[in-house]
């Protein structure tokens, strides 16, 4: 088995567990940063092993276009290529059926797109997707799948359904790298019975892992939160359980509390260029006016290199003038908010005080809406 | 005295010494990597210690209308505005003179800009410069002169030097920080009695230190050599010698051959940004094709971060893929073989090797040329 997990302690759903891969452990639960191009965007490796992120994820549509699943393999991996040396997971591609979905066509066979970078022709089939991420190394691949719309009509869902399940079918089949765990993805739309087939169905395939996915594409968070709740509980207790691409600090923490163990998102390094800070005072927009002569710390609660060394004023000015550093800063300082969030979430569940963690920091969630913003 | 200037060794023309500062000591010749907007861009402040860069410039001019140089002091001043702890240098404006010819209008009184940014009007004069400069807080600060631009007629020249020599008795006068050494500037452009006349007029008003202004602004590299070492060679040698704005890998080793003591250059950052790296085995592209796949280093002979842990083909990527590390990793090698390039001088220097040192680079510089370039 390329990959081991270990459930260590729960508390009501939550779930504090040990996922053991070959580069290394990952404590759960976990949130992965994006590194889509094979870049976490705005950090050098050295800053993201300084916020002690275990695994990172990159994405099999972007790395086969750019600069080629072949090309990053004669390097020697997705590993070696972008200089990470702890555990990485790999997307199929699943999601950019979703949005990417005026550049492709899809069918029963497999998914061509349209490349966004130049027009040209990407097919991914169940088992090119298993290819390249066997190519790329990553120490967890997953099924390609169709993502349906949140809001596609019941027969839609049930066709994507259909298709995910033959699909994962042809990747377990496909998958071969044997220091490479493949994870099942359960899809079904807003439909709790079509969620529970579909994660039923891929427990006979016996993946090491399962995902949770096209959740966040639209609907509405409790409706998401309810459907992924039922879900979570049918998967197998002894195997760890990714909810896709989600989200907001009150999704990972609500996502926890339903027994999710990993969680990636592009929020932290998206808003972060954006100057648009996630702290535990709430959100704040760099860019305003009132932090223009603000000496204080973006987050006085933080302990992260942007937190120690500089002032909100300074992050106003680097992101006024257009300079790199401010989309630097404030990528590293979110991330370092997000581990530090399921950080706190491990220590919470392992001693027995989840609830009360979740109930405090939701209603710190709630309350946050600095003057400033 | 703000700062202490020893002369360690001398070999030829070119000097090893040590300038001491309220912020640290700088060994000599030292170049000084471009902090602008208060960022040197692309880089925190953690990596360009890293580097070991001792002292780094700011820009009056800049720093007057982003953020303004009342909200830095208001902050605590430019090195903790930065988080820069070792010394900084700050330019006076005098540059942008010629820079922004076409948006500025002359006058004994001073000078008066019309922003890049928004059109408001900045009015420098010699007093002016002196505060904004007291209120940053640099180690360092700078006459304001008038940079010619080196095809200017003779009269022009002579013009640009009565206005910086009567600008730098006002400078010189308005002066009032104790923690900070104010340097005079010597213009004249390509004519060697000119440089030396103006020379004599700032050491009577007795100057810590002596920079040679209006080089490097498009007149042959030969001129320049010839001019500024007749010019450098009539300064005092118990004071420091700061050539501005200079230059590529060779004007430096041209430059310490001649006398000077310290530059300033935003190629190895500009440069970086735009995939362009300087190397020991000369100067490489790095979005050409042929370091698609290339795996070795940028430069096996350097021992910095980018080095050490990245292909030229993952560079090459980055850059390809227009992810904000490529100009982060290739800005910090050039800054490391700049600051490289410099400790080999003051090594040379110390040895008295320095000619056989010099005429070994050049010949490396001239004949690097790689294939993929």
């Amino acid at each position: 088995m390329a990959i081991a997990f270990e459930l260590l302690a729960t508390d009501g759903a939550a779930r504090r567990g040990r996922l053991t891969t070959p580069h290394g452990v990952v404590e759960t639960p976990v949130f992965m940063p994006v590194g889509t191009a094979a870049t976490v965007k705005g950090l050098t490796p050295a800053q993201v092993l300084d916020l002690d992120a275990r695994i990172l994820l990159g994405n099999t549509y972007h790395l086969a276009l750019r600069p080629t699943a072949e090309l990053i393999a004669e390097l020697g991996g997705l590993h070696r290529f972008m200089n990470w040396p702890r555990a990485l997971l790999t997307d199929s591609g699943g999601y950019q059926v979703f949005s990417l979905a005026q550049q492709r066509r899809i069918t029963d066979q497999g998914v061509a797109f349209r490349s966004h970078i130049d027009g040209a022709l990407l097919e991914l089939t169940p088992e090119r997707a298993v290819q390249i991420q066997e190519l790329l190394g990553a120490d967890i691949a997953m099924c390609l799948d169709e993502c349906p719309s949140s809001v596609a009509e019941e027969g839609a869902i049930r066709a994507a359904l259909r298709r995910t399940l033959l699909w994962a079918e042809r990747c377990r089949a496909a998958h071969r790298r044997p220091d490479q765990a493949l994870f099942g993805i359960v899809q079904g739309g807003l439909s709790i019975a079509l969620r529970e087939q579909c994660a039923q169905a891929l427990m006979r395939l016996d993946f090491p892992g399962y995902a949770l996915g096209g959740f966040s594409v639209g609907e509405p968070t409790e409706q998401m939160l309810a459907v992924l709740g039922a879900a979570a509980a049918v998967l197998p207790a002894n195997k760890p359980r990714y909810l896709m691409g989600v989200g907001t600090p009150r999704d990972l923490i609500e996502g926890v509390a339903r027994g999710i163990d990993m969680f990636d998102c592009v929020l932290p390094t998206r808003n972060g260029r954006n100057a648009f800070a996630f702290t535990s005072r709430g959100t704040v927009k760099l860019r305003n006016s009132p932090h223009r002569r603000d000496p204080e710390p973006l987050d006085p609660a933080c302990g992260c290199y942007t937190c120690r060394h500089f002032s909100r004023a300074y992050l106003h000015h680097l992101f006024n003038a257009d300079e790199m550093l401010g989309p630097t800063l404030v990528s590293l300082h979110n991330l370092a908010f997000y581990l530090g969030l399921m950080a706190q979430m491990r220590t919470a569940i392992a001693e027995r005080r989840f609830a009360a963690w979740r109930e405090e920091q939701l209603a710190l969630l709630e309350a946050a809406t600095p003057a400033a913003d």
